[in-house]
């Protein structure tokens, strides 16, 4: 039977500026759907299980555009609901070398934020499921997104379905302080939390920063205190190194309770830097879903999300098998004919 | 010296879809900024005048995206004030031949609903003004707005400029009731009233109204009333006839408070609708404020919105001189070589 | 319950020219989908029904493409089936005005013409269904295809499913004689008969044929016999006038075996033709499946095909209260703001 | 044997705005080649004759681009001579209903304003060739320009080739005295004159225009006029009705020096208006040089310029058959599949 | 006299995603044709030879555009035989940073594979030529296009013609057994093999291959085994190290029978990967039919290649000059201006 | 008050090639439009300044499009004087890897060759300024040119305000000889000496020319003798080592006269290398006219010209703070959101 994995969350119009340009140069947006959950639900159905979307959109045919960008990469779209006042935009001036990736958010006011859990059939959506995954930034766009967060979360957990959260923290929704002690509350639901850093408090000791960044010993650290605290089953973070908004180094760190697993790096050139984190997240959960070992959910999840740094668009259009070459080297990057 | 017209309203982001497609098959956007008074106030620079344009956009990227659409074709936008939260939208489906151009308005929260006259220096504004220029869609975006709107338009009456309003009722945005409310309070400090209907809530004899559409004589006797109510000096309508999405015919009356004039009548083949209306305020506008006949004004004003419906974009980028031409039979079709 | 109509043939790759370039001058293709039979199940998810599409497509990003488009616009597209060596594909170079629009069929050896109905669960597909719909297109294209489409209506036919066929005779693909000859064979499965013409053999009189063209006088004629030899429950043809490639006029004449309806007549101006006779048959199964009247049914089908000459691309993205609006009359075509 | 026909002119860097764009609007150009001579080289080819241009464009790859243009259409571009300073280029703002199309020359100093009969072959180049056809643009490009076209054209005249011009009057490169004291002098070696208008010189009777436009019998006054002055084999000119600059209404008159041939009306709706006249030259060139009638000939170049008018750029990629399918009425302006 | 170079092959439609996207995102595709036989012969005459290409394509706006495509750039195409069924395709999606490009082959059934020798004269394609060449692609395709590659190696051959091939192994489209045996018996009438691997069934020892990749002294122990077996005057491979889809490092060996000669090795970033291989033969035949020592040869071929590289398309747009400078060491990288 | 800052040059259309296209293949242009002093001036407003430009440019529509790209980016173009014949172009055909940007200008008798100092109110122009720009290219353009740049350096030197040039020494504009000649005469007049190196007749000695290229000790021994020669307050290069026409090395050296300052140095890689060095010289005159420390003015520049090398077009659309950001270390290439 094919796995189901359902995941909750906002999904945006991407409003991405074309050739490099800066948004003040732009008379034209590619427009493509994303957002973390969404896209790991989509990432889901390219390998081939059953990715589930829960979400609320606008019901006009900005909001249908969204469900059917889902629909077209296989995501079972069936529960989204129709209503409130907008979807949600941000808009993307990709970087380049040493200028960074900017992001705009418009997404104050979209639909997510005034939705709760009595507006769809929490039992229908989550019959069948193995795994429930929302991420940190749903939480964060009202008190209402973040009780509803809550609710399924708690409802998924009494069906012993397994629960992760991608922590996400994005400082343009809110604070370091507000996002620790919602989050918190949230983790009791939670048996898989990947993106670790400091945003649920945990500070790595001052010497296991250096160049301004957590070593490897401080996020080992900072693990152990995740796992006494809220009792994770697996904690995961990818690790990358930003050489410019071009290049970067990327690999991964995962802690079962009691081993600590480190991935191959990649070093990557990139095309499309945004929902690299998420194929990372579907990675994570593809592996552990379907009963990979430890060491090669790590090293899928870096192969996949290594793969999207090339993929423009949020989705990660990568096969099961082109990551799993990658993973285990058995891939070419000479032409395929 | 050049005549200075002043107007007050929102930009909004523009964002339309390509090649006919509907908005459910789009991958890009075309991306321009436009909304009724900032149009006005391009059309003006187009023509050799001053036009200023007041407004608050957000202090981002896309807000400086539209001060700099702006300068681009000649307005000055010093007085435009940064903050609030964002740039409204809007997105434009053109439609073609039986099938309606649709918009979808996603301007709720813009910077300009929170937008009060201490904000900037209502008197270096409107310092050597001859005209004060705004619509009905600016009162209709919030109760804020509908305050800034009366306060200007106060002020401007008050040094003695010319006032004037495009009525403009949307449907999407407000009722008929509060548009009527709010807008009849506005009236009293309007002396130029353009795109008279029934929102003010004149209403024609039932003998004036066939198939549908208000007939010249049910407009004569609406004018009548509303001057009769309000004092305008001159009201105005364009008539038009739309035989399709693609194809429409246009002319106008205009009303001095004694005679009726109308115009010569055009079939227009349309590449874009949107700014149509604008561009016959403008046309009014120019006529007025330079002394043009009554007659002449109104001529001017349908030539210039005829040429406006041949280029895409919210602005009218047609020259002074094309529309002399046009409205002097003068001009040529045939390619100029 | 929602009514499920199923549809069998081919969907191929439609590559076509940009702004109205030639074959010869083009350096880009826009790539889409569609095919006869799957544009039909295309619009039955857009009006509301479960529109089931089945075919064979390759193994290969190009078929998952094509399964994608369809998934996009709501098509359950479960039971296509993967294999055999290719997509079919047609080039289509869009006319104007006096230049007519040229197709460059490039279909020979695609999947489905080495298809049968062992590849896939029939039962399965067509449990619950109130519809099955096919064209002359999908028996043209091999002795095999002919066969699964003999098969796959004879099955329909046994569950009580009501049958239709869009007769779509192409000169490009077979003889008219070997069409008359396979067609007749499969038209005994066959309840509802569209595109009607001479190809199964039934010719005007002379009389009947004024400029080249089959009067309604004429057509009545040979729905009589239709229905006399085949006992189709319902017959229909559009009535298309070719002033340009830009400009036609289009309406419609459907038989119920005793009376005649004709519709409205329509003056569009074509953005695609391709698909507006799929949008036809589209129309005229909503409508019987759905319980019109067979004048409304009638005047829906043409509603429909309307505005599907208005949208680029093969399928028909008018929402049923779109084309609800045009037959009633209520539509307007203004800018909807 | 394929019949030679010789062609000299310039050829220029065509930069169109996209999308009915104004030229303030637009930050793409849409390059291609052209030039009045060069397009009536590429439509022989088209028709599967022989045509040879000669022309100088300069030794870099812009000068490159032009010729390769020219090969990629069939045109024998072997005797093109590389040098001067630069290739001239013409803006293009194509018009829409009623804003006329806008062309900005700049051409000043390009190669061929530096050329002389010496830096070629001539003979070489006049070699087996049935027809040499120039335009009256080519002498107004300079003194050196005008001097090589009458050099050309007395060694064509020499050799017993037909030789034809099309008048081609343009206002913006010359004075109108200017050019008929040119132009009379090279006429004198001259056979067929196309375009034919008051530019030589020849006014017609203050009754013979009629709303600004020359009657056909005052056209026919002045053909006869032209025959007496200049001994003129065949005299033509094309007849275009301009209502808007997206609708023109296209026919001819054909002068043998006894009868007068008025050819078909055709309403068309255009896409691009340039290289229309162009177009009707090489009709009638193909025509007379393969021994149509003179009516034939009227007809087939009238046919081959409605069809121009629906192709994007300066050439015609009308194929033989289809213009004669046009000329005969046996076209089909339906979907070709 | 300008040297002639006669090429045998496939010209195929490229159809190509844009902007980095995958098959699945592509909604256009970026047209242009080429193959491995015509891209050499484009190169000749970018290099001021004349390249002549025979093939057999489709009389059809496609067949027709191939052609087109190759005129553009100086190709002589008059022995190009219309006929058959379709023009091949492929399809390319251009890969990045650890993503390899994809080729999906869509060319069974086109033209050339139903070509034979009397359907062109022969005698007059070769009349003139020093240097024929083909690939191993091109037997590949059909037993009678295999026969047909042989029959004109032998006529080449028996005119002392220098005939070469490039093995070009394409698992995609026939098997190794299959093209050893097939091209073992049509190296008979090669003097020069190009692209050298283990295809023609010459293994290198076990120590000559190091991670997967023969050594330089495996390559110069199946070159002497190819020597010995078949005579070629001169073998050669290019060596390729593809550090990413994106970088690749790329010098050349070549041996005359007693010598080796290796090349520099450069660095490149990728623009277009595909058509470099044939850049790469494309030099080295350039450098012998001219005359140049087999180590220019070597770094011309190899020099060219690089610049392709960075060039999108299958054809070499560098120029003579461009590839001496680099090659020389005398090129700048720096903005020509 | 804000600082204003005067620039005096050309300003060009710029016809880019897209997608890394050469020339002969492209079929469409990104036009845009810049030059060295007109890239300055952008930069000022870009910056918090005023920059205001004086030039001449044609009367027709591409005119007008020059002036409003700057006024969209903020530039006073209050004073540019319309007249002469034509709009200066450039063509650009961006290189990669190892295949170099290639430039061809086609400005001759542009209409700023024709322009003297009489044609505007040079007194207006300067009141209120701090500063003066030109380079080097302005009097290359016609010995009009030359004396028009020697007057308004004289006006601006006479008024007190600072006097900068940029040497820019282009090739295919003038001779070595011609521009010592004329460069020599002007830079008595200027206080800022700008991108120094062999143009002015200094020449390093052998010993500090390493691989063709002057060292630091070369040009420190040049700028004294600039010094000495001309009396410059400051004197100034940047450092570029290109590596390919993708990836450079940036840095600088600045000398007021008694220190040294070397500057960090970037690895960069390219999107548009055009206008780099006018980024440069932009961040002197805006850290010298704010009163920055000569090594944060030279640590400005480089980093203001780094972030130039990855946005597209002449203009720098780098805010202060990124620039700022970037030299202090304390930006980061990360995702901004």
């Amino acid at each position: 039977m094919i796995k189901k994995v359902v995941t909750l969350g906002e999904i945006m119009l991407r409003l991405s500026t074309q050739d490099h340009k800066r948004f003040v140069q732009s008379e034209t947006f590619d427009a493509t759907y994303g957002g973390a959950e969404a896209n790991v639900a989509a990432a889901m159905c390219n390998y081939g299980l059953q990715g589930t979307f829960i979400t609320k959109v606008p019901d006009n045919a900005i909001g249908q555009s969204a469900i059917n960008h889902l629909r077209r990469f296989g995501v079972d779209t069936q529960f989204i609901v129709k209503g409130g006042n907008r979807l949600g935009i941000y808009f993307l001036e990709p970087g380049a070398s040493l200028r960074a990736s900017q992001v705009i958010y418009d997404r104050a006011g979209s639909s997510i934020t005034d939705f709760n859990i009595e507006e769809f059939d929490i039992d229908a959506v989550l019959e069948g499921a193995q795994w429930f995954h929302t991420s940190g930034i749903t939480p964060a766009l009202s008190d209402k997104a973040a009780a509803l967060t809550e609710s399924v979360l708690k409802a998924a957990k009494a069906k012993g379905i397994t629960t992760s959260i991608d922590i996400n923290y994005r400082k343009k929704i809110w604070s370091k302080e507000k996002a620790a002690e919602v989050l918190r509350g949230i983790c009791q639901y939670v048996d898989v939390c990947i993106g670790a850093d400091t945003t649920l408090g945990f500070e790595p000791k001052e010497s296991d920063v250096v160049d301004g960044r957590i070593t490897i010993a401080g996020f080992k650290d900072i693990f152990k205190q995740m796992k006494e605290k809220f009792g994770f089953k697996f904690i995961a973070t990818s690790l990358r190194e930003s050489h410019s908004a071009s290049d970067n180094s990327f690999s991964a760190l995962v802690y079962d309770g009691s081993e600590f697993y480190e991935t191959k790096k990649y070093d990557v050139r990139i095309v499309d830097r945004v929902g690299t984190g998420d194929s990372f997240a579907s990675g994570l959960i593809y592996g552990l879903v379907t009963g990979m070992s430890t060491q090669d959910t790590a090293e899928f999840a870096v192969a996949a999300s290594v793969i999207k740094h090339t993929i423009p668009g949020d989705l990660n259009h990568a096969s099961l098998n082109e990551v799993l070459d990658l993973m285990k080297g058995e891939g070419s990057v000479r032409v395929q004919r």
